[in-house]
């Protein structure tokens, strides 16, 4: 199926991030252009994002970090914030030893969805966005995605140069159909 | 390969427990002569215990607990303490979905490792420990362990009668060879 | 859940076998009383038993080989004939390294259905038999069975003395809706 | 890592084919320029081929066959010849349903290497070879590849355009350093 939408879209959104893991410094899309850019939005305690979603993270860093693909993790908390913070992400990323920075979304003032969520617009975790080397979003997938087709959109990134076309679509997006925790993905309560 | 240690020794350590989910009163060993209880002693941020211990004990409850086999999960944190207290295990336990009791295994002062787990002398987590129907000990397992074996332990300890013989050999332990979590198992820091 | 059939039924039929793989010599029911016997019923060319049939019993054969349980394959040919005889079940033998050993269930005169396989009245591929020390049926499974729950029924019989005790109940049937193969099972066709 | 050998090589060997199945008609490479080809060696009793080299072509014939890839198998048989004819690979095809063509690779006089597999030197099954657009092996391999790297690698290719640039190198090869079947591959006797 062409997952990808169009080329030529908007800048994604910059990452509004309060702490770095796994990283040596901020990272900013910006700086970025030029990579494709694997973005996983997850939360610790969301059993999706630990089955599958930040393996699968982990496992595209390793195939396709050396290529131009830059993964990057953002920890998108929306529910059990008080015991989701700083200290226990740490915690969880040195157990689970992540190879690749993660990002601590920044909270919001007045709603649960953090700031860069927000400004995805995302609808739960774990969720995924593609980024193309022109700094447009061209993929964004809530819940489990087959490792084949991921494979396949991120080939088509790569091949592609790096200079943006025309103005067009933005990302494409993944609707919910309920809130909480299911087996393959969390999402907030409206 | 026979696991089991022999039948008649002392019965199991009593739980020493601060709080019970997935309970609505709090369980006692003693109470429980007759069954064949699996104990499964975790941390919520272990990933040997999120990736297949917890799920075991989640399988084996549902085959069997209709047979007479009780599962008790004991939460036995030993490290990140300030981060995996009663409240965080309450939001993973929310996520999961486990449907069998867990115990809060008691902090010990002067010393990481809680209660319970030091009277079992569990050597980290995940562990597994088979009470026989009389009380005793007759498997101590730390890390992972087949499910087809673990099945046919159970089967043996199912198929044996109510009443403990004479008195004879403890449970058999696991020796723990690294500190830190590895891919199966995590271990404390001596 | 109760799998097992009650104790002291008539013992299984013989096994009407044409020639052995893996075997220094004929194996015999009558012979092997005292043992736990694990029949495997399978075709070569059914997909079910080649993806979890068989490595299921090969992983009982070397969990529990030195325990006293006996693992037999036995080739069980109702389709396919022609292509699936000694020389290319020797083929198919050689290249998947099977370590138990395999019987040809003898073909029947005017009928699809080899004898071994009708005297055990069973449905299709693959078929899982359980005999007991006493050499009683105990366990008859179509298709699936999963690994924790048929350890756990091993473990059982096991756990039982050689003696048989009254007569009484034969084996459990499992029932099939459907001819031909499906992802779990191969049927006859009626 | 940058699997795909660079664009412009000679046109790949013409498929040597006796019989099609689940095709109504014969397949020419020729035809399917503007096409990406994905080219699937296997044999019937290749353990590596059944347990996820077949599986994976089902499912890149699944996941990318709308896009332009087309999926094609071919029984390269070099042993057990007497038992694997078209008869036998009929059966087995109905047995495991496979959607994609499948091509019969013609027997060479004189070798147990059938023409097809000569002409593309493919070390042993299963092997996969990939084909742009524009006629070009572009990848060899042999024994079991990461379903997100194959995804990788026909990403790519999907996005290259259909004409063919410079003359230049020809596919990456994998080499074999053991013959009978491995858990992952089968490969020739020398």
């Amino acid at each position: 199926m062409a997952l990808l939408a169009p080329r030529g879209g908007p800048p994604a959104p910059a990452l509004i991030v309060d702490q770095w893991l796994n990283a040596s410094e901020p990272l900013e899309l910006e700086r970025l252009r030029g990579k494709v850019v694997l973005l996983h939005a997850f939360q610790m305690l969301c059993p999706g994002c630990i089955a599958h979603g930040l393996p699968q993270a982990e496992h595209a860093h390793r195939a396709f970090g050396r290529e131009g693909v830059v993964v990057i993790g953002l920890h998108t908390v929306f529910e059990h914030h008080a015991v989701t913070g700083p200290e226990a992400l740490r915690a969880f990323n040195h157990e689970y030893r992540w190879s690749f920075p993660i990002g601590i979304d920044r909270a919001s003032q007045g709603s649960s969805i953090p700031q860069t969520m927000r400004a995805y617009d995302l609808q739960g975790t774990p969720s995924l966005v593609l980024i193309d080397r022109a700094g447009a979003i061209r993929l964004q997938h809530l819940g489990r995605i087959d490792d084949m087709v991921l494979g396949g959109a991120i080939g088509r990134l790569l091949a592609e140069g790096g200079a943006a076309a025309t103005p067009a679509a933005g990302g494409a997006g993944a609707t919910a159909s309920d809130a909480g925790c299911g087996p393959d993905a969390c999402l907030p309560r409206p």
